[in-house]
């Protein structure tokens, strides 16, 4: 079997929400699994310059309607939380977490988590909360928040945004098939020819 | 008949440049004509704080990589010029003193102006060669050559960049259909749905 996609996104992206609602079907179609890599945006923003595309003058008012624009044009349930964006350290750490007891569950997880943001209006940024929601997806709910506080997954969630950034990820959803790299859910149409084709 | 499209641009975009290839075909398959609206970028930027992409960290070397591949994806010719970002002024006053004779040609100019720059590496910014190029593609040379250096012409580029930021232009391509902004060729399966089925 070949090597999975490596998908990488912040909790807090819409584009990276609408990113993972799509990515596994989309692997499946060419016999693909996905690894998931919970990411934090702010840390790239720091070396590109960059911020929330909401607050930037033009961008943000464009962002604003494309999001919901492009929800729908894929066809992605989205009600803009209330709270955004917010910091993600909580689920990108509970992912983390779960991806080593049970990498398996991880696609699960991250759908549940991210529904519950950018469906539910949730703030999953908040501990408890993340927690709770990890516990609706199957996961140990007393586990998952203790990993939020526990310096071995904020070690691990560090290495992991460093190691992502080091790859060269700037952006959410962010993935590679086989090191080739697609930003953007709008590349998901570059992304389907090149499983199809092998490259292009 | 429909409103035409209205499609902005700067001719250092390696992006405009694939979506003016590819625009009227797109606009004619649902009845539209296309409004060519040159756009300077680097005043745009003033306003967003961004800056050419090729220039920014992490995401310039991205750029790098997609701006080739995406042309293999649209099939469309393209050599990265040997000088890159250029100043735009001179070919954006020629597309306005044209436009004003007569705006039917203008897609050919356009697009003739684009192949000297990103297919056979011409440095389009420069007032001579610009001239040289519009002449290729009808345009009387000496009247195209003499608007550049008009203060009316550069009036009007001016008046134009204006209300492309004032309508919340911001990148290239930009695109309206009836006032509904599209940014980015990556959009252009969305303007195919919005066209065919006038809005989603």
């Amino acid at each position: 079997m070949p090597a999975p996609l490596q998908f990488h996104f912040d909790f807090s992206s819409p584009y990276g929400y609408m990113g993972a609602e799509k990515i596994e079907a989309l692997a499946a179609r060419h016999g693909r699994a996905v690894d998931w890599h919970p990411m934090l945006l702010g840390v790239a923003f720091k070396t590109t310059g960059s911020q929330p595309l909401t607050t930037i003058p033009l961008k943000g008012d464009y962002t604003k309607h494309d999001v919901p624009r492009s929800a729908r044009f894929h066809g992605v349930a989205l009600n803009m939380p209330s709270k955004f964006p917010i910091a993600t350290q909580a689920p990108a750490r509970i992912v983390l977490w779960q991806r080593e007891r049970d990498a398996a569950r991880c696609g699960a997880l991250v759908k549940t988590l991210y529904r519950a943001y950018f469906v539910d209006n949730r703030d999953i940024g908040d501990p408890d909360i993340a927690a709770e929601v990890a516990a609706t997806a199957g996961a140990d709910r007393d586990g998952a928040r203790a990993a939020i506080d526990d310096p071995a997954w904020k070690d691990a969630l560090r290495r992991e945004v460093e190691a992502a950034i080091a790859k060269g990820v700037f952006g959410s959803p962010f993935l590679f098939i086989d090191g080739e790299p697609f930003w953007g859910i709008d590349r998901f149409d570059q992304v389907e020819r090149w499983l199809a084709q092998g490259g292009f």
